[in-house]
């Protein structure tokens, strides 16, 4: 993992943001992700230049897309890539939807970009720390589980009995709020917020965020307190310190 | 209420972004509405920033804002201020808080501005219409009940049987989303989504918002179906169509 591959991984949301950013409030009429909604354009089309871009430059990499699913590498190295994550908040017109760019080694996220189109903003994370445009950006430290802020999309997206864990969380810290999608990664990353919970996560979703939480200082976990890899269950804690990664892991556990 | 009036409504925000503005995202480790955090200085500042321009340039109005309560007027006009409307989103670096002003003639709010000083967004409504950033805009139609997307901030907010009549409408509607506060009024207006449902709102929360709803085309009430007025019980449904606002006001009855 070079310099150069770091670059390259940012040089794709110029790609993506040229064919986001004409369909978003467009087309007002239509309200879901039908066939050729502005939303479906943009989703597929956007991924298609960044999988063209990236066969372009490194053919034997492996890639893994929201839109046209997964094409095999001829090594450890993949990439993974939502073009559009929080398609409700594009089709709602609420500009705090991200592009969220992961590069893999053996199934572990090792580089993240997660771009926000609409609000000109971009967190990069790496092995050597984490960027707010292109400024060095940190969780933020010393503040009490009780005092903590705690975002997730929608509570609706729990099932079974992780309605009732994440209610566990809830009720010990202080904040919560919701609808954010992987904004509310960034928000953690730049030191604002301290805990995010989700379950029901795709790895399009996630494996960009866990270098961006992680460079910025942060904690990223399964609820089973493991690391994030492809193949984990979509179930993800991630926190600005050691203990309030701990204690939320705890209320989750039950 | 004269042309001179609206353009004054509008040419507060250039106060109030000029105070709120660089306290955003600023000293990163407070995490509460406590004496002299950024959002207290903020809210204070530009509100006493707007109540002394308000002042100078119509002293018999009243005022009334959220951080410094109410000055009676000599007639029947009033000016409603909230200048952090979001505060938990303020604190935590989520910019799609608003400002928020009103301009009541006889307790009836007849010209509301909607600020959105960290998107450069500003939506202004009043008898002649609504505008997003200079131009006219408008809620949409034609979609059904069942495929509307409903937006609120928090189902904690809900008291008493007020969840359970919000999850009438929302089971039978089609996309629901969560944590906007005033912003999800200002996308009904631009026709992005169909039906915003609140309660325990205060007057200051309230009052600009519904001018921005009616110039846009759409309809705004209680949860009784009658008009929003100063002294109204803080439950607030907005929709883009008649119909929409008859269906969701059945639901929301029982």
């Amino acid at each position: 993992m070079t310099k150069e591959l770091i670059e390259f991984a940012q040089s794709l949301t110029g790609l993506s943001r040229d064919v986001i950013r004409p369909h978003f409030r467009k087309n007002v009429g239509i309200i879901d992700k039908a066939d050729d909604s502005p939303v479906t354009i943009a989703d597929r089309n956007a991924e298609e230049a960044m999988r063209k871009a990236i066969e372009a430059k490194y053919p034997d990499h492996g890639i893994f897309g929201e839109e046209h699913g997964i094409k095999e590498g001829a090594g450890a190295e993949m990439w993974v890539l939502d073009p559009i994550d929080g398609t409700r908040s594009f089709i709602c017109g609420a500009p705090w939807f991200g592009t969220l760019i992961a590069y893999l080694e053996n199934s572990t996220p090792v580089v993240g970009v997660l771009d926000v189109p609409m609000m000109d903003e971009q967190w990069v994370g790496t092995p050597e720390g984490t960027t707010f445009n292109g400024q060095a950006c940190k969780v933020r430290q010393g503040v009490p589980f009780e005092e903590a802020s705690l975002f997730t999309t929608d509570m609706d997206l729990f099932e079974g009995d992780q309605q009732a864990a994440f209610t566990r969380v809830k009720e010990k810290i202080k904040t919560v709020r919701y609808g954010t999608d992987c904004y509310a990664y960034a928000l953690l990353a730049s030191g604002h917020i301290d805990l995010v919970i989700e379950a029901g996560l795709k790895p399009y979703d996630a494996m960009a965020l866990v270098p961006v939480i992680k460079g910025a200082g942060g904690i990223v976990t399964g609820w089973d307190g493991e690391e994030v890899t492809l193949d984990w269950d979509g179930r993800l804690l991630a926190a600005s310190t050691i203990e309030l990664h701990e204690k939320a892991l705890k209320e989750l556990r039950g």
